[in-house]
């Protein structure tokens, strides 16, 4: 937790996509201060027009190297996903070279007892985590 | 804002599904009153034996067009979402003969701070929005 | 309602598609008492280096067999939840053979407006729901 999903077109090396996740993850950790294996990552890739994203009228503009980071998240307070933002953009400009027009995130929270890291518990309510 | 993502059977030629994503985005503009660069759509082709959809009891009939829209949204009220519901299904059926019965909608609200349309802000939070 | 997303790694054969997917809806109807009919699924196959999930220092070793679970739904209380979790891992487990370490669930929820089933109704407010 958190857990995030991720969509970008297609054209990316298996190289780009590790480098890209593990970016990600490290932006997540130090925004959120969470352990290193703290780390739910899914990604999709997709042909070029299966992603329209336009910018509300913000003057950004997006390329191919555009992607969408939808998070679940336990309840973090503005200034973590604030944190989150920015860092997620530095890092992905600094080591891939993704402009911080192609960066976009949105998060929904949930609560304890919504997850299962696996076993069939709920590891929030059984004190495991 | 509102982000949406789509789900359909794999089949469509790129133009239908230019026009699927042109016209749910008119429908969504009609329902919400957002502007027309309010767009977020990213859309996930699947194999059939990949979606299974059912109807709870309620008699709707599926078929190889049916299309998910799940989205995520800043609060409104329920009018606003049932005229979506209405404006989707009316559209979709108007524009490339998607039945009624084939157009599903789950929505999940979220808060101004969980968004970041790019450059590592938080839109909403810094009055950009 | 519920609305249950799975990620997978590709490698599965169509029938053990099937049984999967058969058999999470089993659980979900053990679980939540909901109708057989009350399905809803929408399966994504990834390339293996598109999932990375760890385990936030649980000791959970993850395989190839992963399967997360992202599920949207009205609100329902913990035990069902954990009800859940534990049905769809012993279910997986008997019919699969995939080990409780594979099974991850993250339930996020809505409301009754949150939802249209088809024909641009809202059937949890027009009370055919």
């Amino acid at each position: 937790m958190p857990l995030i999903k991720i969509d970008v077109v297609k054209g990316r090396s298996d190289e780009e996509i590790k480098l890209l996740l593990d970016t990600a993850h490290e932006a997540v950790v130090g925004a959120f201060g969470v352990p290193v294996t703290d780390r739910y990552q899914v990604l999709t890739q997709h042909a070029e027009n299966e992603i329209v994203i336009m910018d509300t009228g913000l003057g950004i503009k997006r390329s191919r190297q555009f992607v969408l980071f939808t998070i679940v998240s336990m309840p973090r307070n503005a200034e973590k996903k604030q944190r989150l933002y920015k860092l997620l953009t530095e890092k992905l400009q600094q080591r891939l070279q993704i402009k911080p027009e192609d960066v976009m995130v949105s998060i929904v929270c949930n609560e304890g007892c919504d997850w299962s890291f696996g076993l069939g518990e709920a590891q929030f309510i059984t004190g495991k985590l």
